[in-house]
């Protein structure tokens, strides 16, 4: 039986059709290989910018499932687009929306789960020796509602094909080489990492590094499916193998930097030490979805009875934070909420420190030789992040960079070890 | 049960978000007189257009399946809008595409025909009380497959449901008050028809009135479907009442004029007079998918035992035409082909001239008198149609107009039998 490689093109490498004949290409070089292609692909460019404004001057609320079915259309537009570019090429290929695979997901609109995907229609076609082409971002309830998967749809999409077809590799074409060890804008002599775990890769993803949304990551992980994150406009280029962290070696402690600066931090002062507060507190939050990602609890001071809890949430979750704090401030006996949005979170991440004492302590160490003020400790086993400045955040990240010796391409000894694709 | 009135909007209806607020009120409107409402919808303005040009940028003979699937997503953009819109003036409402009613056709891409409709779900929906958006001009085949009707196409998809639903009333909204006498462009007293029959539609549509296609008028007459063709934008104005001819009287001989400009005359000279030549030749060209209109064959010549055949096709179909007849024409031993392009076929229309000598006879006199050359003639039932040059055709139609009396509004004096709407 023929290997099946799965490929995911975003938006912008099928934003006119000069860019879709280029992937068409790079689609027919994979079959070329001897392999059988399945591609999801996500609308063109500025598609979904587009159908959300004309929504948005109908109504400031559109519901949901009104705009899965308006923002659906989209891959649609991309997966028959892209057909015809690679039958005009001289191959067989077909397009298929979700309903018509079968991509059945939980009945929540704009932000569905894939539960499952029927792979009959799509084995019978690669079976006939066609190329198929699946929209990405869309699923269908066992009801036949249109659904949307959210934010890294597409990528979730190819991942959970890959899975269910058993692929042998699911690429994520994209407009970078592959995954860097931190953003290459802010660090210009970023290299760009040849592996990289799942679990690192999720750590990165979270610390802000955009290349890949960790809901796709998250299930390459759970299913197994190899991943590789490369350029559809360089081809040559490998990119990034994401794998998981039990076939690697350790053999670096810190894999990449990253930095978060679109955070804000909230401090809800003198809460009375007792039991139930917190739980209220992000219980409340959590009912307006809201995501809180850095949780600090002061020890209680001795005299008040009283502590502080800081955590840190999206800016644009900003506002609707403040509304559920003025309601809950005299309820938990706050004396006040602080806000601070000039900050910045940067991450160290490596699968590698597990086992390696004194990363945290040379990334405190370098911090404070740069005259870095941390506001708020996180750590998970391969990550550590920090709150600083948003000022301190640039050099932050190059001091860092320096630290951990992600200058120089650490992979290259390994490089001949790397599987062959 | 209350009534069911299925009302459909053009693209122009709906060709910005400004407009379709416009449609959510006429919905709503329609929805306040306490009937059920399904409306039926086309794409936004030019994105067909826009569509198909991105397509023939990657190859100038897309595969059918694909420009299915590409060109349904207009209507799919148009529904979910429409839907919020209506929603946003506080009323329940809910779009579907073709696939998820069961709008079956059969398996042919790009001129499907509607074979059946699953109203289960549309039912279930109106019994809540909900308004009902449909995208018009797509289907979906027992397999799945993403269909479209072809031109006309939406008009159908409302008649088809209205039928289905054995609605009361299917409007079609569009931007012209209703069916005129002829077209108002030409002749500027032109007036309006307030009611008249499926079959002088017909005829009318055939002969190059653009209010309706043929198609949705042949499936309103099977059905018995009541169609009213009216202004999305003059809501007081009733547009035109189309009913079966059995419901109406024959008031007037002839209903309406119409001109045709878009048709080429070819003539084959000197075939042998011998069984299959005709045949052959429009076999030849049906396979084509050539649709010839006027056909006219003269007495064979005594002496050469010959005959001339003249027929009329689109002028769009000319060149193909030409091909097939280049390679015809030694086959069936024609002499020469003869092509003019500078022909108009002018018609007049009316169940009353069943029973009327003489109308044949006065439009000829008429054509004569105003020094109008006819090169041919056709004549059914309820129409006789005359080629003259192109150069006549508007003097043709004023003559008409004004001899057959169609000047005054001669529906006048039965308006108040007219069912009230």
């Amino acid at each position: 039986m023929k290997k099946i490689i799965v490929q995911k093109f975003g938006g912008t490498s099928v934003a006119d059709t000069e860019k879709i004949k280029n992937v068409a290409k790079v689609v027919i070089r994979e079959k070329e290989k001897g392999n059988d292609v399945v591609v999801v692909v996500s609308a063109m460019g500025h598609t979904t910018d587009h159908l959300v404004k004309m929504a948005k001057t109908l109504t400031p609320n559109p519901s949901s499932r009104e705009m899965d079915m308006l923002l659906s259309t989209g891959e649609c537009v991309s997966i028959a687009l892209l057909t015809m570019a690679i039958q005009a090429l001289g191959y067989d290929a077909i397009s298929f929306n979700a309903m018509q695979v079968g991509i059945m997901t939980e009945n929540i609109h704009s932000k569905a789960r894939i539960v499952d995907i029927r792979t009959e229609k799509l084995r019978k076609n690669l079976e006939e020796g066609k190329i198929i082409v699946v929209a990405g971002f869309q699923g269908v309830t066992a009801d036949g509602e249109i659904t949307t998967l959210g934010r890294g749809g597409s990528d979730t999409s190819a991942v959970a094909l890959a899975a269910a077809l058993n692929a042998e590799r699911c690429d994520i074409y994209t407009d970078v080489e592959g995954v860097y060890t931190t953003d290459p804008r802010i660090v210009p002599n970023a290299s760009k990492l040849d592996e990289v775990s799942y679990e690192e890769m999720l750590e990165l993803t979270h610390a802000g590094a955009n290349v890949l949304h960790p809901r796709s990551v998250e299930t390459a992980k759970q299913f197994g499916v190899l991943m590789r994150v490369r350029s559809s406009f360089k081809l040559e280029d490998m990119g990034t193998l994401i794998v998981g962290v039990d076939k690697m070696e350790l053999y670096r402690p810190v894999a990449g930097v990253a930095a978060d600066l679109s955070q804000a931090r909230i401090v809800v002062c003198d809460v009375p030490d007792k039991p139930g507060v917190a739980a209220s507190l992000f219980t409340a939050l959590a009912n307006e979805n809201i995501s809180v990602d850095m949780i600090i609890q002061s020890y209680a001071r001795k005299v008040s009875n009283t502590n502080d809890i800081a955590f840190t949430v999206d800016a644009s979750d900003l506002a609707k934070t403040m509304t559920v704090l003025d309601k809950l401030k005299n309820e938990i006996g706050a004396s006040d909420v602080k806000v601070d949005d000039e900050i910045a979170k940067v991450s160290i991440v490596g699968a590698g420190m597990i086992d390696r004492p004194g990363i945290a302590s040379t990334m405190f160490e370098t911090l404070a030789r740069l005259g870095v003020n941390i506001k708020m400790i996180s750590t998970s086993e391969i990550k550590i992040s920090c709150l600083v400045e948003k000022a301190d955040a640039q050099k932050s990240l190059k001091g860092l960079h320096t630290v951990f010796n992600l200058e120089s391409d650490i992979m290259a000894d390994v490089k001949g070890d790397l599987p062959d694709v």
